[in-house]
């Protein structure tokens, strides 16, 4: 009896000292990061002395063999490769439009344009009339009008979503799929308004599919400003254009995710995953898109080894060959979990650029997440909270055969995140050390927590 | 006695309703604000056009000329200027220093300085030793050494604080009063690490102040790297270096604060007050520092009008004169109030840059605190929350008249405000047009807010 009281009133006290100990461990963490990471210099190394790394491309190779040696610098438990298959997508040239007639006179007004990601070229000069809709709905009422034509979709932002996603999510239908949509109705080719926020020109590239049961018209992104300027004069008379793509597949090409490994103590056989992906558009040096993920993966792995932190679970830190145009790094990761017989219990991405981190995002049960959320006055002195709703293209797949692996992903302030992703202004220049450093803060933080307390 | 309960029952309903008519009208605004928002293109005339407005300056003129015919474009009941003295201190050249000698060995190694604002001239060439020291505890433990010294006081940032703000408070002591601390004891200059969290080597000036009873010694900033370089090598062995400033000053200028008014319909005397300032150093754009609330001011102005809103108190909308380098602006806007017995029930000032919103920071009583934070759902979707704490240079002084004045200010995102704040970096090019948008968002939400419910 004696005893039971004294386990009742020590519980309080037990768990208070755990939340301090906590809280000074966690601070350590982010003092570490804060005043000796590394996370700025190697983001430098990757975009700079690598570049622009879409899979199947050298600077890929290189940016695996680049993420290997520095993750082995930091002396885990082990270092590894996985091989995988990704699509080698070629832009194979500088891709060109232009407005050649206005109302039946002709002109010459080059326009700021990208192809689409998977792509196919134009297999030489196409010139058609423009078609230009809002939406998928206005398509289908003017279906009959769209043979032989170029058919323009004004999937322009809408600025009044606070959360940019909703927009990227409400917009990216067009990129996604417009090809097919339009090639139903016999279109010959797309364009797009670019997915940006940008108060710019810059055209956006990304990744577009086709419908195998329709013919593969070529597809490109017009800089806001032309896609504006094209879409008014579309809207009060007759507008004939020009564009010739390149776009074309190599044979798929031999990537690798890199993971490095920190053993666990106690549960040696769960695993905690943490990761970004590795590849890039072609266009720019994928600095915030994921170069940001990939640093503060690495960055993590850093800390805890400068730190002699023992994980009682297995930690890994994951570089995905593949994210942006085939989600072949991913599949890769859970096949071979799968095949392993590995046991995962958690799985986080940070894929939104190396911003100001706002939130942890976590899919999970109710009570659940009800369990994280009494961890957000440990998160809230370095900006974050936890807030339902994690999961990446990169994590995922480990879903596919275990249910209960729990997804979670960073959530980064997301009002410039699209004034750059798949353009060329995504570079270094625009990436904020202190944001990007406090990223990895918040991400070390949630991941010691989940390691320490465990996910139930 | 059915009266009673029909009353009670109809209260939570009334509030809900309230509650939803405000939320309705402040999505109104944010997607006016969102979608038509003129913030952006006024900040890049204030900073291309006009540039850099120095108190005393002609830019600084011109730019209460533009502000007062913008917002008289916008049709408020009443726009005036406040006419009042500011200092109108001059760099008068280019600033120099440069270290000269490494252990008795001559070299010549230019370093990036900026002249502390307000600081006077050097009077020609100046060449010394320099006393490196930490902190002013070390500069009183070695006060014997200092005497024909340049005292250089390592005034780097904290990177552990993740409010910036509290960096900067704890290293700003050196800007502002190192050079009469070192004076004291026979020094003929100073040096300090810029106030700097930026990555680079730009120096960052900002204002000083003088004792009266002791020398004025000239006062530079360097840029972060040279600051790092010279502090190691001054710990290792004797440095010495040249340096040479021009400061000086012009009798006061004829500057203007620029009000412009809209006439509350239910309690016109009682007046709330948004504002941020109009000049900023001679070195820059003045682009965050204060571009974005001067353009967030006249952005809430416009939104309000754009859509009819008559408010029920007085809402003053306030480019103030000079904050930077006298706060003569916030001076005579206060004693204009008590000259006039105007009763001010609540000041916002929008002084931190432009960057996404956190908070409205208030100070005010617990019991009145408790009540705005029960505003914080409907300012969430927009970013922000109601805590504790907000003022401000410029609304300040209304406070030395009436204690009873609410101080409250925008909190942005802190991590990038240092990278540029009194630099040459802080330029329209590094103002993100949907966080300069969002800021005004949250401001006009909680103004709005405050005029709807009062502040009791």
């Amino acid at each position: 009896m004696r005893k039971f009281f004294l386990f009742l009133f020590c519980m309080p006290l037990m768990a208070q000292a755990q939340v301090n100990q906590d809280s000074v461990t966690i601070k350590k963490m982010a003092d570490e990061i804060m005043t000796n990471g590394k996370a700025y210099d190697l983001l430098r190394e990757l975009t700079k002395k690598i570049g622009g790394r879409l899979a199947g491309s050298p600077q890929q190779q290189n940016a695996a063999i680049w993420g290997k040696r520095n993750m082995e610098a930091f002396n885990p438990d082990k270092v590894f490769m996985q091989p995988c298959k990704t699509p080698s997508w070629q832009r194979g040239g500088k891709d060109f439009a232009a407005i050649v007639g206005i109302n039946g006179v002709a002109t010459i007004q080059k326009l700021e344009v990208l192809a689409l990601g998977n792509s196919m070229g134009s297999n030489g000069l196409l010139e058609a009339e423009v078609l230009a809709v809002a939406n998928f709905n206005e398509l289908e009422k003017r279906k009959d009008e769209v043979k032989g034509k170029i058919v323009y979709f004004n999937s322009e932002f809408d600025p009044t979503l606070i959360q940019t996603f909703g927009a990227y999510g409400a917009s990216g239908i067009y990129r996604r799929s417009g090809a097919s949509r339009a090639a139903k109705y016999g279109a010959v080719g797309i364009m797009i308004h670019s997915l940006s926020s940008a108060p710019d020109n810059a055209p956006h590239t990304g990744t577009m599919v086709y419908d195998e049961t329709l013919p593969k018209i070529p597809a490109v992104a017009l800089g806001p400003d032309d896609a504006k300027a094209l879409y008014a004069q579309a809207k009060k008379g007759t507008v004939r254009v020009q564009m010739q793509t390149y776009g074309f597949f190599l044979p798929d090409a031999d990537e690798n995710n890199v993971v490095a490994e920190l053993k666990g103590t106690e549960h040696p056989e769960e695993i905690i995953t943490i990761g970004g992906h590795l590849d890039s558009w072609d266009v720019n040096e994928g600095a915030h898109d994921d170069g940001a993920g990939i640093v503060q993966t690495m960055e993590i792995l850093r800390t805890m080894k400068a730190l002699n932190y023992q994980p009682k679970h297995t930690i890994r830190f994951v570089l995905f060959a593949n994210e942006e145009n085939g989600g072949k790094g991913g599949a890769k990761y859970a096949e071979l979990a799968k095949l392993n017989k590995e046991k995962h219990i958690l799985a986080l991405e940070s894929d939104e650029g190396g911003f100001t981190p706002r939130s942890i995002a976590v899919s999970c049960s109710p009570s659940q997440l009800a369990r994280f959320q009494t961890w957000t006055p440990l998160l809230k002195p370095y900006g974050t909270e936890v807030t339902a709703g994690g999961g990446g293209a990169d994590i995922g797949p480990l879903t596919g055969y275990d249910k209960t692996v729990i997804m979670s992903s960073m959530i980064p302030d997301s009002q410039r995140y699209f004034d750059v992703h798949h353009a060329k202004t995504d570079v270094f220049e625009n990436v904020n050390k202190r944001e990007l450093l406090l990223g990895a803060v918040n991400i070390a933080a949630f991941i010691y927590l989940v390691d320490q307390r465990g996910v139930n």
